[in-house]
């Protein structure tokens, strides 16, 4: 008779049923590598009567989430449902009954990774979470085991495929920002809510995560620079293709000496900078370390079965530690103190959208609200609406984060209103 | 007092002495990650006089092998002399020896990785090699944790730096073969004897190696179609880019059903392929899973740091192990058997250069062999040499390796000289 293995799954959306089908699909291989049948047992639906799109057949649907978390035969929890409360009450008393986890809510990651893996830890549990960043790209296991060896200074990647979807359709198609949002959202990669998205918090959340692992940290999401695509216009990026931009939504974070800046942000690169041609649903995260350089990985960043396939991969890993009685210590790290960068030591070059009257000595007035900063500039274009108003396009030289702002605020005083500003990327040097 | 775990190298070349360097560097950081300072205790070398360029104080050089093997001090061994017999009697002195093993020996993997895994196993000892592909790059974890779940169903990419780099500087400085291969001597990346290179041997081992951890086989290095790029000219190049493409040498291994091919061949690819941006020294390769999609790897394919961090990576894993006493399970897993892919069932387009008399009804003849064959032509481009001779360059429309090597011998009858041949990979699908 072969050994089984009883998951329990909270939530049955897309990348429940998604995880259902490849633990199906995969049944026979799985137990080829870990010797185990891994079986589905119960799964945690909020409507025990809505019709799936997986076969459930066998497998016992509650709305009770205690009757998987409180089940003596079930071993391994697989938290798909999203949302923090219910999600982090569940995953805590999991970890109390002596129950591994694997999830994929990067909501939750972002915020206590630490005191989660902490008690995963003491009740010699495993807690994964290779899919809450990037889909079914295995860049977590790159960052913790591949680079294990490694100094990590900097990751700046895409790490979010509806934005990124978003901007490739402005910039390809000319399309407007609400015309892309929306077939983003008909293509099921924008949720009819999609603020987390569009606003840059579900990037901030993975960078969070990343940085955690890579750097040994445990950042507060407080501490990430955020901005996100909401007032990004199709001008922006047409003006920015000629300039040989092109915009994407970039997650960064730098450290050097416990000295550390997160950003998230609509940045411009240009257009050989490798990240540019990264399109579509498609993330794409480069790592530099001391030692190795830069690597990068790249992927779908969501999708069902990209996504189950790596929260899979996790419940393989934990049967496999669980045949040698090895789990609760795999990501657990000490975390090591750090240091915000300040604004004045931020430097980038910018992008900024100025809607000004067409008046005599206007320009002026706004070259000087950047000369007061000590900012120089690189171009100024010039884009006639009417008789009476103009937009201008001001491209700074390297500044600070701290003088470009002061400067935003001149320039509010001098009558213009800002219509959108950014960062210029610098190009990189390794590739 | 300070739980030490020593190690023996043998080998103190380049990797050598970045594996020592970056111990050294990285030692408070590795005792915070594994409650162990690990220490190199020996090292063998053939020249124990020669200067080197790390420090080796406090460490024990020595000419002979077995003053690693047999230390009962010595817990973990890295393997960086390379080459095979001598490699692989000390690794199977190390497991007998109860000595865990770190190598980048890609010769020895190439053709004895199921053997020393299982001979590892049956000792309780950790045999790594993440070192042996791609450098830095952490793509073995990626194949073996990170896709566990998924069937690996194609490994396609540029696994050989020294070839990547001629390629790249034939291609856009017009530097002739001679030229490139010299400067990447120059340089350091390719050998004095460079025939492992450019004939595509090393990027064969490579993609074995990739082979077998992906599709869980144990295949034979004669199971791969082997070419390299010593007969490459910057004629080709030229044409090649008129055309739209860019010539890389590209592995790929491709599974179906259990029936296998794989090839290491000069390929010209549509320059918006993904690969064909991949330049210099630098290492790329995709995999494609039935769920996961496509997923990227991409970072430096060598050189001493990158190629050291993936040795102490490796090494830091088998600390972990120990700390578990968890160690001999990683890798191994029970080869599937498989079936190679006939000639008649592999597809592709070519483009083929003829050096031809310019004689009357010369390019009928020529064109008779490829009808014969029923290969349809794309296009046919005339290279006027002088007035006698004329090359050709024929573009064919999709046709199999059989009818196609048919045709090769067809056009060697009509007084044809074929000056070079090369498959041009389909463009991908999914990027």
């Amino acid at each position: 008779m072969k050994k089984v293995i009883h998951v329990g799954v909270l939530g049955l959306g897309t990348v429940g049923s998604g995880v259902i089908h490849i633990l199906q699909e995969r049944r026979e291989k799985i137990f080829l590598d870990t010797g185990y049948e891994i079986r589905v047992k119960t799964v945690a639906v909020r409507d025990l009567e809505k019709e799936r799109d997986v076969s459930i057949d066998g497998i016992v649907l509650t709305n009770n989430l205690d009757d998987i978390t409180d089940d003596p035969d079930i071993d391994i929890i697989v938290e798909v449902m999203g949302g923090i409360k219910h999600a982090k009450q569940s995953i805590i008393k999991a970890f109390y009954n002596k129950k591994h986890v694997v999830t994929a809510n990067k909501d939750l990651l972002a915020s206590y990774s630490t005191e989660l893996l902490q008690l995963a830890h003491e009740n010699a549990c495993d807690l994964y979470y290779e899919a809450s960043v990037a889909g079914g790209v295995p860049i977590l296991r790159g960052l913790i085991d591949g680079l294990a060896s490694d100094h990590i200074r900097k990751i700046i990647g895409i790490i979010n495929g509806t934005t990124n979807y978003i901007l490739t359709k402005m910039s390809q198609n000319g399309w407007s920002y609400d015309q892309a949002l929306k077939e983003a959202q008909n293509l099921g990669f924008a949720e009819a809510d999609s603020s987390a998205d569009v606003d840059g918090l579900d990037a901030a959340r993975k960078l969070a995560i990343l940085a955690n692992l890579g750097f040994s940290m445990n950042i507060s999401l407080d501490d990430i620079h955020v901005r996100g695509i909401r007032h990004v216009d199709k001008t922006d990026l047409k003006v920015a293709k000629k300039l040989g931009l092109t915009m994407k939504l970039v997650g960064k974070a730098e450290m050097s000496n416990s000295v550390i800046s997160l950003s998230v942000a609509p940045t411009l690169l240009p257009n050989h900078h490798p990240l540019s041609s990264v399109n579509n649903e498609y993330n794409a995260v480069y790592v530099h370390g001391q030692a190795v350089g830069e690597v990068m990985f790249y992927g779908p960043g969501a999708g069902k079965l990209p996504t189950a396939s790596a929260v899979v991969s996790d419940v393989i890993s934990i049967v496999k530690n669980m045949n040698l009685d090895t789990n609760g210590y795999s990501l657990l790290k000490e975390p090591q103190s750090y240091i915000l960068k300040q604004d004045q030591e931020i430097f980038s070059k910018y992008f900024i959208r100025i809607l000004l009257k067409d008046e005599r000595g206007i320009l002026k007035k706004i070259t000087e609200c950047f000369m007061n900063q000590s900012i120089s500039l690189k171009e100024i274009i010039e884009l006639p609406l009417d008789d009476e108003l103009v937009e201008i396009v001001i491209v700074t030289h390297r500044t600070s984060r701290y003088q470009f702002e002061r400067t935003l605020r001149l320039l509010e005083d001098v009558a213009g209103t800002i219509k959108s500003y950014y960062c210029i990327e610098v190009e990189k040097e390794n590739a």
